[in-house]
């Protein structure tokens, strides 16, 4: 298949640019008898949805998902869901100065070298507008997977020099950063402050959470469930790195206490993050990304334009000081959608077995 | 497609269990015309192979592999080839004793509660000895792929605690660690004769680079060239990291430093590891994996037999102190099978791509 | 991948029920630099849409395709082409009388059993107005392999119990039978009155050729190329037959006379239809199909209700009498997506080949 | 994918040439716990296998097959099972007199074209030899579907101009034709002495049957029943043609006496062949394919040689003087391979599925 399709069995395609007429995509492969109304879909949608804050970019996107297909009588039908959100605020001529030159650190060069032209409204394909579509169709396996007692989350856990320390849920959604740490969140604004100031732009870190997992997902040898992760991850705009449970803190750890072990009370830890051998075990699926700084900032840059000729490059238009802070619906979204394929494509081979031994408990942490 | 497959258009398909009667793969999409020898296969085999120093497991396995199909007369006839290595030393009987109870951070409970049983012999299927064949069909690409000026080589970054300094490519294969810093094998040594002594294990992390690389290789917005990597390198036995470029580095990093500026003699540096928006730059494509400790030591654990009463384990059998050493070939195998799959698909829509703009040449790092 | 899904660089994927509020499809690995403008789907859309001769159903259906991304300024960017036909004369009320009961030779029934619910509504995902969708895709790949010196066109080759004597391209856009015999048109006029009075269906024998075809394109072993066109053919809504070249005439023919000779000046004949051994020949490509009686008729017919209860239905409403003369766009729509494939997919793997043996001249007949 | 792959859930893969060292294939996607031992398969291929009388050809090919992987204590564990059949009796010195010609209607031409060279011994991977892996494979699906209450089995239908009259399943097996009409064997025995004398060859109808399906297997719109079916017969060497149910004669057939109706005791008749919408009905699942004639025979023919020079071509050697005998365990095992496919996909999707309406019978014929 081509590269805009992810999932075997439960299967996603997007179509759209950040000027164009409209973001579109197909969910392929849903299960039939689901109840899906275009308010589960906007929930998410909202929670990424730019201009909600002053730390975010100003551009407004209304981001209104239709359901175009799929969906009969309030439920799906088994069929192919079309989904579609019309472009509405384009402002086009905040982009026309950078038609001829490319932005250091963005799609431009390679897009153009590629296939030989681009759009250059806003980065076209290239823009992370396009990630709207994948929480639109998140958004349709978080209920599902919720119905089966899977509930994905995530949040931020580290905005440039700032990481969080604790985790409390219930935090994550009453701040415009995704933070679970409600002391962080003053220097977190602090920080941002400046930085707009400043002109520039700043990384991120952010961590996604499946709980309620089942065992038994993933399949051996090349579609591990760490690896399609890892593959829907590290497709996100901007994403850099990707760590599962304990990540790069493993390579200076000692097998005797990096391991988890196994009581029938439960697992004593959980530094492999929910998966071991490519199957998750029933612990919580614990996955870390890094994001880059927005390429797009008001400090003038170095670059060259269509002709290789050396030219000088400023940014303006409305954009994300730090894109992390909006990615989380976008890495839930993302995970979701592997975790939904993956529980249709075990359910597809492993259907009739029955295991004689006891499911162990996640660790309590 | 099932799970043991990888790639589109170049897809390598394996088979084979630890203790089975043999392992086996079929790469399918492999253009006719190479000259393909088992001796090109072996090189990267006995890179791989146990046994080859005091550092790695003793289990002598002599890895040879044969070319059932797909060459004739020496070169490839553009049809499915066949690989095959028999299994040799298994030593079944050194596995008895964990055949009714999990080893902690292994896959034997994950596959026994998905497949309601499994193949103990020193993991079946989950054991790294599958890795044999990614490395043997890697070997199939990385030929191609040097005819087509890209090379794609990797080395030991960081044992435990000791992290490199320098990167020597001349001293990499000089040494039984890849260890591309002379300067810092004699404490490698030294550390990993104490680890041995103590029974216990470390883990490592590795860097692969690929050099020579064309622009345009990758396909939005799924099917990135670090998302298909980040699958290929996680899915290798006992990685929970991977990083692209600056990886995690860049969360504290901002975007005015961490940008890599255009010029016509050149690009300024290399945060974003030969990828833009998920397409090769022309840069060297850098890629940075973490790999956890072997989790089978001589240190008492505990854990669960299978009908889930608690036991004592302990892993005697012959097996690496640190996983990570051997696993440089693997890693370049993954990296090669990607690119060479990258290759293929996008000669196959773009062959007809002419673009204006010249080629910036690679930061000189 | 799921069901709503064709080819595998040249993948199109769509969406969109009878009575929904649209019809979609994303056309993925579309090379860039195409010219593509609505007119050039809308064309081929009209030549399918219903309304246009009283042979065919009188229910309305303007079948306005907009292009909602992957063309910018005129040309295919490269990226995922999104497509939608809005539904415009929905008619629901006709519907009503059978959503409690199964249509005779309809999906009715096995959607309902496979998916626990139907949308009802002129057959939902299982009506041919999905076809549209097809040809509009069809259509982007009809414009490049004319590009690329193939054209791809069908006819009506029996209409019932009248078979076609003579090909003449010139006339098949002449007539709303797509017949290409001059001397059948009357015949056919006065079958299709009577067919309509007596409330019946008929059947309908398709011809697909592609001329200027290109040698080897095709996958073996399971991709070949006739393979292909069989399951994209096939899967066209009441196809019931697929033959390619000689097709069944060939049970009852000796290998002496059935066997196409190759000369320097040609192939002898075209028996096979363009195809050895799975691969293009470069001799037109013939493919047939039969298509079965529309079961929509009015004719009293006996089936079972939701709850298993025998009822009589008759399907009101405004149906083809005969279903394959319409389908002739649609034929040639799935042959050229299937070639568009196989081009890209034979250019990913094969582009460095330069065979030494000259093209040998298709047979001219 | 590749070429070599066929199935998306339960996915099949092979290589091998005429006259390589060995055929291979890997099952992936097969369900743990399935007793499956060599003796299964074994007595698949045995029906295949050439010279077992004198109407096949007397080239000895033992195909014994072994099981290398994904079987530990005689069941399946659920990953990939590997399969291998050395070539044992190759005689390539009868084939070196075609190394510079190619065989009327054989793949030597579009081969030589495609790939720029071609393995000359016996038609290397396009030979009908390939196929032993599909008859190994396909018995472990046709076990699987076996406990599932899925019984495939094939005759032939017609041999050159003789025709079945009845099918009497006990007497397939009972003669070399698998002819199911005692009635007809003399004659068939008859014909075949007097085409073998002179040296030519004929084609052959076969039908393959699966009855007690279930209802559900299929996925719109794409991926439907009878367009998988239809991709794997017309993928079986010298297939020329693929029907379903009434196939052709459909054309002429009248809507009001084709259709099969439903009433509570069963369906009235089974003119779809069990596939309704794409999806199966629950009847007898029916497929006709046709098979041309032999194309190596010892009447002489005109072709070129590798410069496109015109030369005379005999194929000597040891041939079957009617392929079609022998391909019936072949399209059984593939009907198989897409049936199997098809009830995990089905299950993976659609688990959760209660129909509320009864399942209306086979219709009894």
């Amino acid at each position: 298949m081509s590269g805009n399709s992810i999932g075997k069995l439960f299967t996603v395609t997007t179509f759209g640019e950040s000027h164009g007429l409209a973001l579109g995509a197909i969910i392929d492969g849903c299960p039939p008898g689901i109840e899906i109304c275009e308010e589960d879909l906007q929930i998410d949608l909202d929670r990424r949805k730019p201009g909600t804050s002053r730390y975010t970019t100003q551009r407004r996107e209304d981001d209104v998902v239709k359901i175009m297909s799929g969906v009969f009588e309030g439920k799906t039908t088994g069929t192919s869901i079309g989904l579609i959100i019309e472009n509405t605020d384009q402002r086009s001529k905040d982009y026309g100065k950078i038609k001829d030159r490319f932005r250091p650190m963005h799609a431009d060069y390679t897009y153009q070298q590629k296939y030989g032209s681009r759009d250059y409204r806003g980065g076209g394909r290239s823009s992370a507008r396009e990630t709207a579509m994948r929480v639109a169709a998140g958004a349709v396996a978080k209920k599902y997977l919720r119905a089966c007692g899977v509930e994905v989350r995530g949040y931020l856990s580290q905005l440039g020099p700032i990481a969080i320390e604790n985790v409390d849920w219930a935090v994550v959604e009453t701040n415009p950063f995704f933070c679970p740490d409600a002391n962080k969140i003053p220097s977190m604004e602090e920080y941002m402050q400046k930085l707009r100031k400043s002109g520039d732009s700043v990384g991120a870190k952010l961590t996604v959470v499946a709980s309620g997992m089942p065992v038994g997902l993933g399949e051996p040898v090349f579609d591990r469930l760490d690896a399609d992760i890892a593959h829907a991850l590290m497709g996100i705009n901007a994403v850099k790195g990707v760590e599962i449970g304990a990540g790069f803190d493993c390579v200076d750890a000692l097998g005797s206490t990096h391991r988890d072990e196994l009581t029938p009370e439960g697992f004593t830890s959980n530094n492999a993050g929910g998966i071991l051998g490519g199957i998750s075990s029933g612990q919580d699926l614990v996955a870390h990304l890094a994001l880059k700084p927005t390429s797009s900032i008001l400090v003038p840059g170095k670059t060259v334009d269509l002709d290789g000729n050396p030219v000088e490059v400023i940014t303006t238009g409305r954009h994300d000081p730090c894109v992390g802070i909006r990615a989380v619906p976008i890495a839930e979204a993302m995970v979701a959608i592997v975790l939904m394929d993956h529980l249709l494509r075990n359910r597809g081979q492993n259907a009739d077995v029955r295991s004689a031994t006891p499911v162990i408990p996640a660790a309590t942490s």
